[in-house]
């Protein structure tokens, strides 16, 4: 079993009958994902919400049943996974695109577990470039903006055309190599007109499943 | 001369030959697109970064010359309109629903003239609703936060069915009555998720022509 297996199937152990779950995005949701369409085959009741098209399909495919995010009043627990996280549990998401559902997915969850692989353990966060999910119009002054600041911008591209999310924007991403201050460049980022989202969240997981050698290892955040 | 017409048309003089302009969208912005059409028949040589669809045609019927956002290094001057401007040159847009590249627009503007008639003037914004762009995806939730902190919000509508902006985004009204700290409401807005911008216009107008009985009078921004 590799990690990322390990740390999906794990999480699926705590989605418990009656739940709204949030359904993440990505190489390690999809295996809690496997394990939660079979908890659902032996009788399991539960709705998920999806955070892309993606998943959405995936989760069809397996039989759990969805309801749009404009239906419920909150949801139980959100699965996810993450790019990058800090020993605060502080971590960065949107590698694969996907952060602007999952912000908001998140940002209405009584509970949050991510799931990773050992790999995605950092002292200070930044390795990963930080994705901003930005609007098309402007999105070259708001380029230009991150230029000015010594961040390293590029736009995200497939097959040569920009990258466009599921809500119809740009991503880009931005090598900071080190955020020493992540509450001081969420705020400023937030701040810039054009910018819809961005991958820093902070505050949020309450719960992190790693995968590793030796079985999962599970840290809480410190309240 | 209405008090539209007279702003509008005063505001105009302000462009130069060789300037890149931002053209604001609404009623009294009409006019000024009215008088600047006729200076570039005359000959006046612009280039014009439009903010709404609905500015994009009248300014291709006017015969004048657009060039896209991200063509441009900057915009020398934007003359926009405004639904409530206070004392300090604060001032709530958004009543037609174009906010959001109204505000990506003066972002990146040298210099911002607002053009309003009389009755815009207020001694505290709130009166007019302040819009808020939110997405579609987990809208329903934002609303119900809205509601949580007595903000009184209503869904724009158009025919009973959501109305939608330009860039595919929903708007909520918010009734505030009194906004009596608008940087602190602004950076609340800011920071939650699903807002992808809001109404408040800060620190923005360099100058503001209003619509008088006895002519436009002209007010600077205390710097």
């Amino acid at each position: 079993m590799n990690e990322k297996q390990m740390a999906g199937g794990k999480a699926a152990d705590y989605i418990e009958d009656g739940m709204t779950i949030g359904l993440g995005t990505g190489s390690t949701v999809y295996f809690m994902l496997q394990k939660l369409g079979k908890r659902v085959k032996e009788g399991l009741q539960i709705k998920g919400v999806s955070t892309s098209d993606s998943t959405t399909q995936l989760a069809k495919s397996l039989d759990i049943p969805l309801i749009s995010i404009n239906e419920i009043d909150q949801i139980d627990l959100t699965i996810d996974g993450a790019d990058e996280v800090d020993a605060e549990l502080n971590g960065i998401k949107g590698g694969g695109g996907a952060l602007l559902y999952e912000k908001v997915v998140a940002s209405i969850s009584s509970k949050i577990i991510w799931i990773v692989d050992s790999a995605k353990l950092v002292e200070s966060l930044g390795t990963f470039p930080l994705p901003v999910e930005v609007l098309p119009f402007g999105s070259h002054q708001v380029f230009r903006l991150f230029e000015k600041e010594g961040l390293q911008p590029s736009f995200r591209k497939k097959e040569d055309a920009y990258f466009i999310t599921d809500s119809g924007h740009y991503v880009i991403d931005l090598k900071m190599e080190s955020i020493k201050h992540p509450e001081k460049t969420a705020s400023w980022l937030d701040g810039i007109t054009g910018v819809v989202e961005h991958g820093l969240f902070l505050n949020m997981a309450d719960l992190l499943i790693v995968g590793e050698a030796g079985g999962p290892a599970i840290i809480y955040r410190k309240k």
